[in-house]
C-alpha cells in the first residue's frame, strides 16, 4: 500500500492526526499538546527537567532499528536522567525532524513506541515540535518531572568511603549493537541472506528496547535507602563514574571481577573478539544506574537489594581514579573520547 | 590561528570549558548545568515547558548566518513560545548536535550568542546535551518559565467579537532572508563580489537577530490586560491564526489593509517582485504576539499601547477564516503546507 506523504497531510493535519491518539492522565498535567508550551503543577516539589538529541547515524541506524522501538527507546533516554536524580518524571515533549523519505506511517510507528512507553513508564506527552529536516530523523526528547527537595540526589554528594553500586549488567547493549552491525554488513555483501539473531535475543533487546531503572527507584524508596550521588550509565561505565566522581569531588576504586556481565554478552564478545570489560566500561546505552551510599547501608543493601552490585568505593580524591585488576594491579580509569 | 577540533579536547572538556562561563542568577533556578537534570522551583506558580528543534539547512544557512547569531535567535525561538502563554521564561537547556566541520571556537561563538541572549531576557541556561553529528550542527532548544495559574494565555480562550491584535510588522525576516539568499547566489557564482546588503539593517536584523516580545507581556501586564487567547508568529500569520482559531472555535475576519509591514519590507519585496502581503502571511520568523482582546479593551488598547494593530476580529466558527481586500472582497485564510 502507498505510503501518505507528510506534505499531502500538512502539518496542520499532521499534529492533528498524532494527538488524537495521545491522552494525558497526569493529575500534574495542567495542559498537554495543543498550545505554544506545556503546563504542569507539582505544587511544592522541585521540578526537574533534562533534554537530549537522539540523532540519526549516531545514535541509531534504521537499518536495523525499527521505528517503534526508535520511540521506545526515546523516551527511556529521556527519563533515565530524571531517575538517576531520584525523581519521578510525569511528562515527556517530543521534537522529531524528519527528511521526505519519512512518512505519515513511519511517524504512527515512531508514536507507537512512544505511546507503549509513557504507558509503561506512567507519562504524559505534552507537546513538541515536528519539523522537515535535510537529511534522516533527529529527535529531541524533554523530559519533566518531579521530586521533594529532599529527596534529590545530585552527582555530588559522594564521600570517600562510600560503597559504589551498580544496577543490572553492563555492555549488553553495546554488544547486540556489535552484532547488528555485523548482521548488516554481511546482508549488505548478500542481500538474500537472512540476519543471524537467534541465541543473542537478550543483548538485542538491551539494545532495541531498554528500560529506565524506575524499579530500583522504587526499591530504594520502599526501604528508605537515599543514595548520597547517582547518575545514569548512559556513555560507558568509566566516563559516567568519572562524571560521577568529579561532581564529588573524590577519587574511586572499582574492582573489575566485580563488574556484571551477562553470559551473552560474553559469548558475543568472544564470537567476534572484543574485550567484554571494555565493552561493560565503555560500551554505553546501558541505561543502569550507578549510585553511591554510605558504607554502613552495606547490610541493608544486601539484605534488601541482592541483586544490586557493589562495584567498588569511593576514596580521596588524591588517589584518583582507578580499575583494580583480579591480580591487584591499579589502572586508571579513562573515559573514551568524543567519537 | 589553527582551531581546536573537539576530538582533542574530549566531551569532558568541553562541557567543563562552555559551562565555565554561565552564571545561574535566576532565584528559581536549585541545580544549572553539572547534574543528570536540570532542578527548578516556583512555588505555586505553574511550570511551563516548551521545546523546538533548529536544523541545518531547513531553519538556517550557515553561509550567512553567524554563529553568535544563530545561538541568539535559538533562544528568541524557544523563549517566545512562553511569553505566548503569557508566561516569564526563567531556564533554557541547549542540545546541540556537532558534525566534525565544527569547532571549539564554533561553540564559543554560538555560546556567545546564547549568553548574550539569556542575560537580555534574565535566563539562566541550566542544561543540555552536546553529542556528535553526521551532518551540520542541530540545536534543541528548551524553555522553562512560570506563570500564576490565573495569568495564563491559552490559544484557546477567544471569543467572537474579540478584537485580534498584533505586535510589530511582518514578512520582514521573511524579505530578509530572501536578500541573504540573493547575495548568496550572487556570491556563488562570483566569489570576489562582496554582497550588497546597505540599506536593508532593519529587514536583515529582523532575520538574523529577532527579538522576543517580552516588552509587550509587560506592557499588558502593567494595564492589567490579560488577553483572552494568544499565539506567536513564528510559522507565518496565516498558519498561526487558524491555529488560535481552531482552538479558540472561532473564525475570523483580517483587514489586509490593516497588516502591519515596514518599509524596507515593501521595498524589498519590490526590488525582487515578491508580494509583501504574501509574506506578510507566509513568510514566518517575525517572532511577533498575535493575541485576542474583549471588544471593551478597545479604548484601552488605542490609549495605553497605540503602536499594537488591530488587524481584525474572531467571529462565529461557521463564517470560517477570511482575508477581507481593500474592496471589501472575502479570500479563505489557508495555511502553507509543510515545506
Amino acid at each position: 500500500m502507498a505510503k501518505t506523504t507528510i506534505e499531502t497531510v500538512g502539518e496542520f493535519n499532521l499534529i492533528e492526526h498524532l494527538s488524537k491518539t495521545i491522552e494525558c492522565t497526569q493529575p500534574s498535567t495542567v495542559k498537554g499538546i495543543g498550545d505554544d508550551a506545556a503546563v504542569v503543577h507539582y505544587g511544592q516539589a522541585e521540578t526537574l527537567v533534562s533534554t537530549e538529541l537522539l540523532l540519526e547515524g549516531i545514535h541509531f541506524d534504521l537499518t536495523y532499528t525499527p521505528l517503534k522501538h526508535l520511540g521506545y527507546k526515546a523516551v527511556v533516554a529521556g527519563i533515565s536522567d530524571l531517575y538517576a536524580m531520584n525523581a519521578t518524571p510525569r511528562q515527556i515533549l517530543l521534537a522529531i525532524g524528519l527528511s521526505q523519505r519519512f512518512h505519515v506511517e513511519d511517524l504512527d510507528e515512531l508514536y507507537a513506541g512512544v505511546r507503549t512507553a509513557c504507558a509503561r513508564y506512567g507519562l504524559d506527552l505534552v507537546g513538541g515540535d515536528t519539523a522537515p529536516s535535510m537529511t534522516g530523523i533527529t529527535i529531541g526528547i524533554t523530559a519533566i518531572g518531579e521530586a521533594p527537595k529532599d529527596k534529590i540526589v545530585y552527582r555530588s554528594g559522594g564521600k570517600k568511603t562510600d560503597l559504589l553500586c551498580l544496577t543490572g549488567n553492563l555492555g549488553a547493549a553495546y554488544m547486540g549493537l556489535q552484532l547488528l552491525e555485523r548482521e548488516k554488513r554481511v546482508f549488505d555483501g548478500q542481500p538474500d541472506k537472512q540476519p543471524r539473531l537467534e541465541g543473542y535475543e537478550y543483548i538485542l533487546e538491551r539494545y532495541l528496547k531498554p528500560e529506565a531503572r524506575k524499579d530500583i527507584i522504587d526499591s530504594l524508596a520502599a526501604i528508605d535507602l537515599k543514595p548520597t550521588a547517582m547518575i545514569d550509565v548512559s556513555d560507558g561505565l568509566a566516563s559516567d563514574t568519572l562524571h560521577l566522581c568529579r561532581q564529588s569531588q573524590c577519587g574511586v576504586c572499582i574492582y573489575l571481577e566485580r563488574l556484571p556481565i551477562a553470559a551473552e554478552t560474553f559469548r558475543m564478545a568472544d564470537e567476534i573478539h572484543i574485550d567484554a570489560v571494555t565493552a561493560a566500561l565503555n560500551g554505553g546505552d546501558d541505561y543502569e544506574l550507578l549510585f553511591t551510599v554510605p558504607i554502613d547501608a552495606y547490610d541493608t543493601l544486601r539484605k534488601e537489594l541482592p541483586q544490586i552490585d557493589i562495584i567498588g568505593h569511593l576514596c580521596d580524591a588524591a588517589e584518583g581514579a582507578c580499575l583494580i585488576t583480579p591480580d591487584n594491579q591499579a589502572i586508571a580509569l579513562r573515559a573514551q573520547g568524543w567519537k
